[in-house]
């Protein structure tokens, strides 16, 4: 190795070790501001406990990297029963809905499982056969982080006495921008990951896809715009809703996104407690099916995954991202092409599928996004829960069609 | 209106009129081999009894056709309350798992029924307003007669006695082809309807799509294929599996495709009484989720909706359809496209998702397709028990990815 | 034998014949105003199809009579699987949720089956050996008569247009008499049947009881006198019920006893369709819970079994039961033990358990009771729906406290 | 009041002040060995978090009698909604099944709400208009220390680590005693409580019971009988079955009696983890079902309440209670009627009836016990996990036939 192959292995381990600390730190303080007993409750299957959140990110790493490792000593060869999330591969667990039953090991305990594998990938950080997947690793725990707020917010809500995580922000007077619409010309379009940098195996290969001309809104929908779908018949009246979405908001009496207090849209829970909505702010907590029957009513539809990428461009990935200092706290917005990051993920008009070529990952890896392209549909663009360093233009988070406990939100397009 | 208008006018209500009385007939064609009680059972809620089937579809010409037309009296107005399949904009209806409740009214009530339409139906043949109304119930009674073969497949199997829609077919001594690709380049292809003649809201508008290049397996697959997978552990083996698709066959035992006897493949379940399987013919009844793991396990994956229509090309729309007077007895395809129509629907790997640009039905019929545009598959090619004459190139069937009672079948793809 | 026993035993078997004779026939009576298809039905898992009732009870001497004989020949050897229902030493048989299914064998083939079984069982009447088990079967098959209107009533309440089972019989004027109470001391009682005639297993053995002295209602709770209930807040405040009662009632939404066609109690569905309720019938088709909640606002309580036993006395055992030739349409009883025969079966604060010394029958019969003492309570005195002849003073019917779907009413008690 | 007077009630209230702080003491003695999180978790519905046991046992003196004081403040209004059990006249409450989400108020919060109460009860305990509703309280609060351990145990089971909640006892070297048989022969007995102390409504009021003549069992049934049961076809033979046991039974999968590691019945899981079975200690965690198949097998049968009640006749109150300094090791019994207090709850053929004359408790105790007399099995003796001074001879204990997680064995009898 020459030197200057060493000095930029060098850099590029320091680089990584600083990314793996900061990132395993603010794991660790998303959990501080909560009881003990916070961290243990399970609200649905759906849902984590927050101790396993914190358990699973790190198992994630002894799973994927130190295992491969000639003399590591698992911390504890029980937990793979424990914290092994869904790699068959690696045996079976105790089943998702059961999370919540693990009172032990104790919350010291977990953060002293946290620190043994800390020390461990702190050994192979210079090793560059290890190097992608302590980057994998980082990218795996990001997503954790905002689960572990996503999952906390349900959980709070399901108790009568409607706790706050953090105390609440100073309130922002927030106008919501106007709506206008960016037009694009569509055309073929590369979609996808380039190679250069990391990304998940789902966002890859970069294809050519033919995109016909559109229209994509300057911003989300916002709470005022959806309360006023509400006041229209918006959960009453069936025209506007796919089959089972309708069935399911019957099912289980939707009224209003979920959190709101009442249809009326005054006030919500929130992390910072129950506070009043700004009709400016945009509406998050819905599913794709309220997304889709929105988007009918207002005489529009979502957007394709692919015409979100195409607009996104090469707009900076910048936005109202999880701040944990100040969470939730940041001025709007502006401009032709708004909160396209963060603020909410945004519903798209396609289902998960793979791309043209796909290949899953590698090795245990390969359970982590292609046994799951069914049932689901794409969003696009990050939320205000996700990470800062996170996202990626071409980035495909997933959910199904009912799931209304991410901060979802609604961006409307239409055909030019 | 000219002679000649005139002319085409009559000519074409002739036409339409020969296919209606043709259609209808052949429903009560397919009912005729069964006793009463056969016709009224519904053997699970995705089901209907075949009586049903009869009813609805006569419902269908009522509310799409002839409630437009003044001073039509309807036969019945509580039949809304029981043949309604799912037009929330004319009402509610019993519920989907109830329609094995309708006893009354009786088998000769409902023939009764279908005389009355059938003769109002007559009265506005001639009539253009109309036409395209007609043909669009004709093409729905269709859809209606292959459920009524799958239907009563599902209820005879869960009869300890398995008792025969009809004798069994002299054998055929068929042998399956060798297995072989066609080759196809891709690029930017032509995809869905042209707009002449009849064709479903689902498969417009036409559009570009970008295709790889890819091959595609001249024959479906055999039974005796799928028997070498389930030989190697393709039941008991989670790394071919889709998660949701493991999850359900774990939970509900799946060994073989439904049917089968057991998981050797010698005998299955047929409309013919239970009898052996020849291991040259294709499998079927298999879910989405089968489907998809046959093909991981062989090293290979589904097409797309989109390879499936360009591979079909110019090909005529022939295969082994419904043949009342000869179900499923016909000699052996070949070629390098063998078993594009008829045989068995193929799964392919894409989810059922709007065209760029589609817009549904107006009126009634506009919840026709549009409102089911989530958690299905789209499947292409027809099926043994498709009538003669249904089928189209840019036809596009769906079902959800579970779903196993319908004939669905598997063809391989790779990229090239 | 001397002359005159053989003389005795001719007479015997004549009797026994004729006796089964009538209630054979009895059966197919009740099933002729039926549809096919309205006898295949099963709307409930705790229903059962007409045809299935009129398989099984022959069936029934089938297992328990003629497979004791030498070289009888079953019918066909399949309908084990068919119409056994609950007799596990014969083997398994098709769930009982699924029993709607059975479509094959049809109507006609039944009904063959009952004139192969008629032709052996009359063969051995004759017989002393077989005379108790013959006439267990016709016991048996008279309960069964009992649930054929029930099932059918039930099934047909499902159907949206309400059909009825025969044409309304003339509207008889009753008018409840005065509720009035008799008194009873009590003290030391025999319960349970001498051992004269025939009995159940259940029944027996005799026994002393130390019983409380008691007043009993002279009659059955009106409709009239249920509704001032309703009236009274009766479904909504929870005081009344018992606690597995309340969730019941608000999970499944009761607000009036099953087939009211609404709270206003002025109509209700019934076996001639829906017709007007005379404020003085006595309510029926009340679950145990109902029964329970209804005492409990009267400030009065159920009668236990054993009280209900002690106050029937010597009565005659006659009432309104089951007349084919005129449902439902008999003048009113009157007197101080009004109706304590036929009308409605009378739910009992008496749980569904043994008798101190109970021995089940033996054989194959040892599964016709003893196995389901658990989970119910016992209902007495016949209703309109049991057939005549079939009720003793003994009689213990059982149903889980959650029915309603059985001609079942309200007599009041409470301490002296 | 005179003096004599004054210095009575100044001893009653002295010795209800002292049982009040012993009972209150030990409830949270029983905690202390869990961490924080083992006490949130509610491993099903059935089920209570130990904090919510802590909370709510506080609340029922504030409920039944704080409230009734002028001018008592509550500590937190908002504890209605958390911590009311099933009391529907002071308003509904946070479902059952989501007691585990209870993560607020913390168990520090819950302690110092604990402290609040203790004070204002204090306050009172010389108000002989408080003094039964107190000692109400106290046995109330005794029920739920039992149900401590059993939640606890049920809780830790489903902990794949297997937790202990306390270090294993020493080996108590038991040998179960030589079966004998202790005669009764019954006649005209008092049955229920005599009024003189403490007793529930549901013991109430002492009458008159015809009992036939009959032999109990000299001792609880052993694992190692249990384990012959097994090895004999217990878990696959029907015909030892209640029909409702049978099928719990094969739906879930029973082949031994909860918390049996396997059925050889060499290891079992306990509060103090896995350890070796004893095959002399009694069989504890069977349901009623399991208890009467048992039975059944051998030949004999359950005892009713009522034989149990006059077999236990002035026996002294002693037995193997919960000791927390020496949980479960105590010597063996020995005797005649061994272990009929403590060791394990005794099914009994009885169901939970009302006795003739039965009154509820007044006020909000109302609910107490009465509103669950339907659906449930009496038990009678108490057990290894009740604590000392809690029972009596007329104490009557009752769970659903299904229930397992509680210490619940099996006692034979059978007619003289």
């Amino acid at each position: 190795m020459s030197d200057w192959q060493f000095a930029l292995r060098t850099r590029r381990a320091t680089e990584l070790g600083r990314a793996y600390m900061r990132v395993r730190a603010l794991s660790e303080a998303l959990a501080r501001p909560l009881d003990v007993e916070d961290q243990c409750v399970q609200s649905m299957p759906e849902a984590s406990p927050v101790k396993w959140h914190l358990a699973h990110s790190t198992w994630f790493f002894e799973a994927v990297v130190l295992r491969r490792r000639f003399g590591y000593r698992p911390y504890d060869r029980r937990y793979d029963a424990l914290f092994n999330s869904y790699y068959l591969s690696l045996g079976t667990s105790i089943e998702r809905a059961a999370r919540g039953l693990i009172t032990r090991p104790a919350v010291p305990e977990i953060l002293a499982y946290r620190r043994h594998v800390d020390r461990a990938v702190a050994a192979v950080l210079d090793d560059p056969e290890y190097a992608h997947l302590v980057e994998l690793g980082i990218h795996h725990e990001q997503q954790h982080q905002e689960l572990i707020l996503t999952d906390v917010k349900h959980a709070f809500s399901k108790n009568p006495l409607l706790p706050a995580y953090c105390p609440a922000a100073p309130a922002v007077a927030e106008t919501a921008p106007l709506l206008q619409w960016s037009e694009h010309e569509g055309g073929l379009c590369e979609i996808g990951h380039d190679g250069r940098g990391f990304s998940f195996d789902n966002e890859r290969p970069r294809h050519i896809h033919m995109v016909r001309p559109f229209r994509l809104a300057s911003r989300l929908v916002t709470c005022g715009e959806y309360r006023d779908f509400i006041d229209d018949g918006g959960y009453v009246r069936h025209e506007f809703w796919l089959a089972d979405g309708w069935d399911l908001a019957q099912r289980e009496g939707w009224k209003a996104p979920l959190y709101w207090m009442s249809p009326r849209g005054d006030r919500a829970f929130t992390l910072h407690g129950v506070r009043p909505l700004n009709p400016s702010e945009p509406v998050v907590h819905v599913s794709f099916y309220e997304a889709a029957a929105y988007a009918t009513w207002a005489g529009k539809r979502l957007p394709t995954e692919f015409e979100w990428e195409v607009a996104a461009g090469d707009l900076p990935v910048a936005g109202r991202f999880l701040d944990p200092d100040a969470l939730f706290a940041k001025p709007a917005p502006a401009g032709l092409r708004a909160q396209m990051f963060g603020d909410a993920w945004e519903w798209t008009r396609s289902s998960y599928d793979p791309y043209p070529g796909f290949r899953p990952f590698r090795g245990v890896a390969a359970e982590y996004n292609g046994k799951f392209m069914i049932g689901q549909m794409v969003l696009r663009g990050g939320s205000c829960a996700t990470p800062p360093g996170h996202l990626r233009r071409t980035y495909r988070n997933f959910f199904p069609p009912s799931a209304r406990w991410q901060f979802s939100g609604i961006r409307l397009a239409e055909d030019l």
